[in-house]
């Protein structure tokens, strides 16, 4: 029988999302998809009450226990946590900055390796995503259905005939989806490719963020393409558009890959060597440092340069050297010093 | 039985003033004196002729033989070496880099552990070099004594009472003497000192080179200081003035160190793991940029931050790290961009 999942057993696994699985796991690292989904008759979160959004945590929570799927789910009310754990939370992409962000009358629920998150008064009374590992939006796509559906059961959805679901942000009214995979395409960034690709990225309706979503930089060379539109196109035409412009994305980096291979090999290696050299050496390294030499080190194991022994450690790392999960590890709060002297440790164990 | 000397043997063996032994080794490389000495009657290598060259070699080589000090020397005939030979003896301190230049009647003797050098035809016409590890000027000089002593029983020596030994350039003429220590002064430039010592040396009648002598910068933070003044004073006033000059040095150096370990510790342990990671991994790298980190790990052993089974090896790098070493272990001329990979592979296997 499986253990239901505490707050503390999240620090020792990995997620399903970071396992290195799936169709084009070394460039596509993860597909999330999420819903928008909102309770008729209540006020969007951010003009309900206090006690109105208690009262729709109560109401989700209550669906959430009736749903098979998401049975044995951790449910951690917002206000028990501490700004540290929400930070960890953050990082590991289960809830949102801005949910992060009074008031507390949130909760979010994690399932089972962490593969299905669900935010109650995020922007949206539900926001629903699902995270899977390499370019699977079809199977994240049939998991959030069944949720969905599952929860409909219970809750009486926002929806109108003709607009679709109704979501506090108009750009999201209709299917209430956005569906996301997160790149690593350090080759198209050293071959100076990257403005071009996401000029055509944007000309075909679809956005690309950095790591941490919207408003966030493209560090470590990972950028996070996601469809643009809600309105007027179905759900499965959005995720097979977006995975089509997803392939043609793989097929540049790889090409790219090729190019850098054949005429710079020797300086590539030189970079990524000397990146490796550095993650297993460094007494104090900032999270920045990290990320870019990380960056270089996964590319070297994805080309086989570097090897290890487990590969979604490459993935796992990215999410660990940020300062919440460094603080959570050591058990207490660390200075910026501290951390980055628990980061370069944490590093120098890894490899 | 020695077996004797070969040129081939050089390539495997560490010379004398590498080993890491004597008082202040950590600091001070090495000690090293040499004498400008002529022949009477006859011109100064640059006037001569091929055949008075010729004659003088014949002269000295013949001197040598009869030393005992000197048995089993290795003598190399300038003529029967490449390019290639030669700038490998520059890199050992055995010959200077005029010394490499035509013309080539020209000779040098190479004693056991490369203590001795005798160069015939530089500038004068002998060039007396006797190298030791740490600070050890005085036993330099007994056994450079030794040998003047022998080579002065079968050599008829220019020399004058009011003037002492003549030389070819007049700030040698007198005791024909030059002392100098190798030191490694990573922390009195670090901490920005360095220009400080330099003038308070130069006002003591001592100068300072870089690593491979005149002209040379002071790469790797080693700095070659060594008297300036031959005329009006003795041999032992000169290396007791330069001894104890060193040794201030070197209290400097040691002062600095302390200070940087308290005040900034991590700060220097980040940097040195750093060069350390760094020459572990580069899959290329040019000799300046080795000399550079070499010079830290260097300094990581001394202050037993990093561990090194033969504390020798952090001297010897700085020497086979340079383009002959590389050329001449890889039995083969190697371009620019072979030699940095050359050079980073030594390093990886070095660590």
């Amino acid at each position: 029988m499986k253990q239901p999942l505490t707050f503390d057993s999240l620090l020792h696994q990995t997620g399903e999302w970071l396992r290195s699985t799936g169709p084009h796991h070394t460039i596509v690292l993860s597909s999330r998809i999420r819903l928008a989904r909102n309770l008729n008759g209540q006020p969007f979160p951010h003009w309900a009450s206090s006690a109105q959004r208690t009262k729709i945590v109560r109401k989700v929570v209550a669906a959430v226990g009736k749903s098979s799927f998401l049975k044995g789910s951790l449910i951690l009310p917002m206000k028990k946590l501490s700004a540290l754990d929400k930070q960890f939370l953050v990082e590991r992409h289960l809830i949102s900055r801005d949910f992060a962000q009074p008031p507390d009358e949130k909760a979010v629920v994690i399932s089972d390796r962490e593969i299905v998150s669900i935010m109650i008064n995020e922007e949206d009374h539900l926001r629903l995503q699902v995270m899977q590992s390499g370019l699977r939006l079809d199977e994240a796509w049939a998991i959030l259905q069944r949720i969905d559906q599952e929860l409909e059961k219970q809750l009486d959805y926002a929806f109108r005939d003709d607009w679709g679901y109704l979501t506090a942000c108009p750009t999201n009214v209709g299917t209430g989806m956005r569906a996301s995979c997160m790149l690593h395409l350090p080759c198209l960034v050293m071959t100076r490719q990257m403005e071009r690709v996401l000029n055509a990225i944007s000309k075909l309706g679809m956005t690309a963020r950095g790591f941490y979503g919207e408003g966030t930089e493209a560090s470590g060379n990972f950028y996070q393409l996601s469809n643009q539109v809600t309105l007027g196109i179905s759900e499965t035409d959005t995720i097979n558009q977006l995975d089509r412009i997803i392939q043609k994305v793989v097929e540049q980096e790889e090409a790219a890959r090729k190019v850098l291979l054949k005429n710079h090999r020797e300086i590539l290696e030189d970079k990524i060597w000397r990146a490796y050299g550095t993650l297993r050496s460094a007494a104090q390294i900032s999270s920045g440092e990290a990320v870019k030499l990380l960056s270089l080190v996964r590319l070297g194991t994805d080309i086989g340069r570097i090897p290890v022994k487990d590969p979604a450690l490459m993935n796992r790392l990215f999410v660990q050297i940020q300062p919440a999960y460094l603080q959570k590890l050591e058990g207490k709060i660390l200075s910026p010093d501290e951390r980055d002297k628990r980061r370069a440790q944490l590093l120098r164990e890894a490899f």
